[in-house]
């Protein structure tokens, strides 16, 4: 369950308006790597984690921060869009030059759909989609997504921090900017602990090793001309897992047959001219199950 | 520019046709982390990436061996969907409970659509889309998502290795398990590389470390109840980047003001109780810019 | 079956094209809550609306009307379109301030997918889609779901109105406000009606009261900091449907257990440390049925 | 900012796995009318809210709760899935009816992508999406599409409570029961109080009424055959807003002209006889503006 | 304008209910070559069509006709739907293999959402969109994509008979399969006739044949192994246009450079060594537009 | 398998960066008819073709052309970026007028999201998505589609070339112009040799012709006002297949009956006043299967 205070967790108060910013800034509220993701992915990975303990008390800590962050990028839009000349007519804006600007690089729809506030969507206009989450119940494979995906949102931070010199929205993005510094270590610090706990190793899953094809676990396919990838620390040596050699493969060849489909279904009208013979029945493997008994005694 | 061999790059062939597994298979074609992700985040890295050279080059040749993944999936599941009861009644799948499971368990549009053949969607019957993949032009952000990509897709295929005992499928899925051990060393070893070359360092972007609120840099907020999370080793102690250290806020407070949203205009019709009296105007501050000259000569 | 007349149901004809006004116009036209939306969400309605007569005969009468709609916006947009520098380059945006407020103002795609003509989209590009309707069968539901609509139909309708002082445009607009009015009136009288007729009550769907935890209808629980909520009608006596009491709870504590993940299937390769034992197997419940007795007698 | 506990909001434990319950239940967190829906709306709505007092303070109340919700129900699908057969083989479906009848019936995503837990997707594997979500700034047209939401969302709720017997299942639905009464309660409650505190009126917006063409605002035009519509309370007399009539047009005819589309740009290619001679230019109306001027002067 | 008769243009009824061939009939109501998609695509062009006469008012009629399919799937869903086991339990489907087979068939959300109707979305649950159709204002472009939609509507519509043997839904699909042929043949006379008329010719858009690098006009390039495709008519001889011979380049080279990525703006972080040095800044060639004089002037 | 070169096919080298372009340029690469869709289209279709031989020859060697296609847009995207104000803030549009057009015309998420390069989506910002491709296994129906996709392509193409003087780009713009003619060539021929070795007819699929009712493939009916359509070849004479004679229904009568919903499931809630009696059961037809017979033997 959940509790909300009335205070942010930063300021965000912008020194002046700026419709134009606002337009740019829902991609850190509603981009695949924005606050609705992390909020979100974390959430979901809290909720789906199998054990108590240090792990999950962290993912749900930091994913009810972002809850907070989704709140600050959401109140920075709709002050930013306050006085924005919303309703101002195309004459208006061929008339004066500066409107121009402004009104061509508004989001329109924060404007007809959203009465000068924030949209759960992009910079694009494309509304977040709960695929931009991952939570796949292996916390080594989770938290490198969460590495990547605070690497992302620093990374559009900074971008966004280059496109303003007003200083509220700065004093913000730097809070912001320093959060994701913190997390990006946070999320590394976890997976050496998941390591060191014995939890999870350096490939996830940390399984099926003797099943895989361990020999084709070592040569990169130089499938793209040029060599220049030999000179890479990974044309040769010991892999990070340090069950592995690298090693290059410069002229590579296919090791499977020729790509073909089969024999089609003839009621399902593909065009087929008839040369591979009939498609073969489905072979589902039921002839000792119970149903199999069943068939045989009752035909 | 591109060219194709008919032979796949692994033997891609099911002892027998299976209708349901190829349903499953989907997620491996069409999800978010199956082989379109990666052929298309890759190519459009290599696409995206400002030096030529070694990691260039890389990029390019798994780009180009992922599209011929794509091309193995895309078969074995046309071969597996061979002599599917694609056209089966609804009588028939009651009337006979080994029908009856498979039917069920089938992607519809396989047949529908797709004549027998797979589809660009997952295991849902989602589409694949663009905003799965990411090409920011940083690549240590890039190879974090990278590293992120192939161990879900790991994870995935081998939750699929234990979904199916047919030799022919194991074989390919050991193939995929081995690619995806090695693509995750892979990218491992170039986020090395890349610290080791001077390129980027631990946190990314690589900058506006001065500008950032480092004061906030160190902190998990407890803000979810419960402090086991104050049992890992990131409560205290440097943080992986060398530059901080972490710390545990118990106490949590917010820093920011009340949450509010500004004096709306009018002509948007949002409710309102006048209380905060009227939108003030956007400052845009082009005062001293040669259009506000010109503005003054002419009014 | 339809018919179609060669007439508008009401003229459309802008007095001067505007390009950027026709992209704004899509809002009303592919959006979450544009002239396609209510077409189809009433269309599905009144198809699979469970009894003949006077409201599904209204619901036709409304839905056939709206596909008229969709007809006037798209022929609107048309001509606004009419003469648009939609083939302009960037040197003639960025020579002319004029062309450049139009230019930075227009949809691209209505040049270059549609070749001046409206798109199935919103105002910022996104397509319409399915999942924007609701047709579940219950008529008090959906009926709701219409005044809805039309309310923000109307407010859109209104924060466009205020876009332009095209008197051609103007004169469409105040015809869809008119009917937008009278559509938020007749879907409440509608309401009226099904409640008058005994076929609904104020709740959706009128049944389970004697299932559902009484005990827990008649609380707001104070989850967020303030206690202005107090202040409202909802804070107590008795609530609209005449069945409940208000109340507001000012402490409120969590009623369930700790949020917890169960053990994990191996197979799945969740993280995970034992703690919690092994996963229970699924309990279906089958014992007395047939399949029950057959088990038995076959193994 | 946000607080979480470790506590749900009410008991969220079913006596025995389901899986297939477990995919049904998807509906109820990531549908178009799931628990995510009302979350972010309400949470959008009180951000987006441009009064401090009783009605922002409800608002982010239920917000907070919906976040709960969502919670709850994520922990109950994690929890059905316990033991779910969820790496069986098409052989063993095949093979055993009931198995085959669960395997069936299971989301492949819950098991593929999630490791046994929950989608943000709805029972069809569609994406939750922001596109789902309204938040007008107007409160009356907000808060008529909360009762829609809640309707619809006990609605479905109700027909889940009949799919499944298990008590667990069944007593937390129970208590959402109550909460989707409250809360159609609640929002129906605050539009009357809008009303009363003079905030809004009973059409959405509460304005242009003089623009408006009044004389349409009055009749239903009878475009589907059958005059069924006629015998309903909206054909005749006053209309809830008490400004308008009903009527009836039982013959109606077309107000408008024909539907064209105006003479194309030729280098957009579109197909045309040049009937209709050149498209005309489009006129933006600057003549007057100061771009006017210095255009005159600079030419 | 349109109206709507109560009468469906064929019947609509199926003789026994089955509620598995519902959920495969959403692919004829919502899928991207189902009714919907013809409708409004067929709509959409006839609105965007630059001529009055034939064309327009073929177009309008075959438009109209779709309507009045998409009502008839809709119908036909529904009646399929009747007395679906839509609340039956697992343990249902557990312990009846007959009922097993029809809940795992059935589609989830004709149930929970639509309380046994159809939904605006195709067999595998995704929503129609708007981006599936194309109104392009191309007639020839237009006609090609309809003669291709119909192709693939008849494709499905015959793949779909032969999953059912009810002689209602058979008699409906009859219709639908003869419609589709007579559309195919319309759309491809319609094209015929747009050439008669020297409004279009074979290639779309009938222009800029002296800009086009004719030189790359002709030959196929044998990018993928194996020379069967030299065995077609397309290998030599003359081209459909009667403009162009074909011929086959079997030892294809690129013509181009190398792909590489410009020096980037150092404020978007992406990763580079400075090798290509500065990046060049923008050159948008206004120096002798009105404004290159203004800035000159007051600079 | 693929190989990749590192010479584009055909230059892709503006003569001066254009940012405003870069975002129109975005149709070409993510657009429903950009190159990544006739690259999928065209692998799937491969991949998908039950017949070795030319056809399939043929499919691959365009196909894998069109992969070089998506690498020549996606480098001009990245060029045409060069030293675009990417960070440039809204004071700095406002007070320029210049900047203000080419700001007021970027895509914003090639500079937050991509660092300066493409993005997988069209020149809406919406992604590119599985749904847009076709390969249905029958060639007949697939080719439509690809000159209809080669058409639009083409249309598309024409339209930009007008949008841009930079020779750079109107010179790789005429090689694309080039190839999309040959390609319509080519898929048209493909057609015809499909017909003339006997695989398929002038109607797709050429089956089902002793089914269908007839007596409804030759009328197109006047369901829209005017009739202007019977003065095309299609009002009278022989369609193209050969078959049936067109004819021209001019009063055109529903053939159908009343359309009409059944009683609904009462555990649905949909809402219903009993007057078409209880829904019947699902009848499916088992009484004759092994199921059917062991039900009475157990029962």
């Amino acid at each position: 369950m959940f509790l909300h205070t009335k205070h942010l967790q930063f300021e965000s108060k912008p020194e002046k308006p700026d419709p134009v910013y606002a337009h740019k800034l829902q991609e850190l509220l509603g981009g695949a790597y924005g606050e609705m993701t992390v909020t979100m992915q974390y959430l979901m990975q809290g909720w789906n984690c199998r054990m108590s303990g240090k792990y999950k008390d962290l993912i749900m800590d930091i994913a009810t921060e972002e809850i907070g962050h989704v709140e600050m990028i959401a109140t920075m839009i709709a002050r930013l869009l306050e006085g924005a000349p919303a309703t101002a007519t195309t004459k208006m804006a061929a008339g004066d030059p500066v409107m121009g600007a402004v009104l061509g690089g508004m989001d329109l729809q924060q404007a007809i759909v959203s009465g000068g506030g924030p949209l759960l969507a992009d910079s694009n206009g494309y509304p977040w989609n709960g695929r931009y989450i991952v939570a796949s119940g292996n916390l080594l494979a989770d938290f490198r997504a969460n590495v990547a995906a605070e690497a992302q949102g620093r990374l559009q931070t900074a971008r966004l921090y280059n496109m303003t010199d007003d200083p509220g929205v700065r004093d913000m993005l730097k809070f912001n900017l320093a959060r994701d510094t913190l997390h990006q270590n946070l999320w590394l610090k976890a997976i050496e602990e998941l390591l060191e706990d014995g939890l999870e190793d350096v490939i996830a899953p940390n399984s099926l090793f003797d099943e895989e094809h361990a020999e084709h676990a070592s040569a990169i396919w130089d499938l793209s001309e040029g060599t220049e990838g030999t000179q890479g620390g990974w044309a040769s040596g010991p892999q990070p897992d340090g069950r592995h050699e690298f090693s290059y493969l410069l002229d590579p060849q296919p090791l499977g047959g020729v790509a073909t489909a089969p024999p089609p279904d003839p009621a399902l009208y593909d065009t087929y001219d008839g040369a591979m013979g009939e498609p073969k029945g489905p072979v589902l493997g039921t002839e000792t199950g119970p149903l199999g008994k069943l068939k045989d005694k009752l035909t």
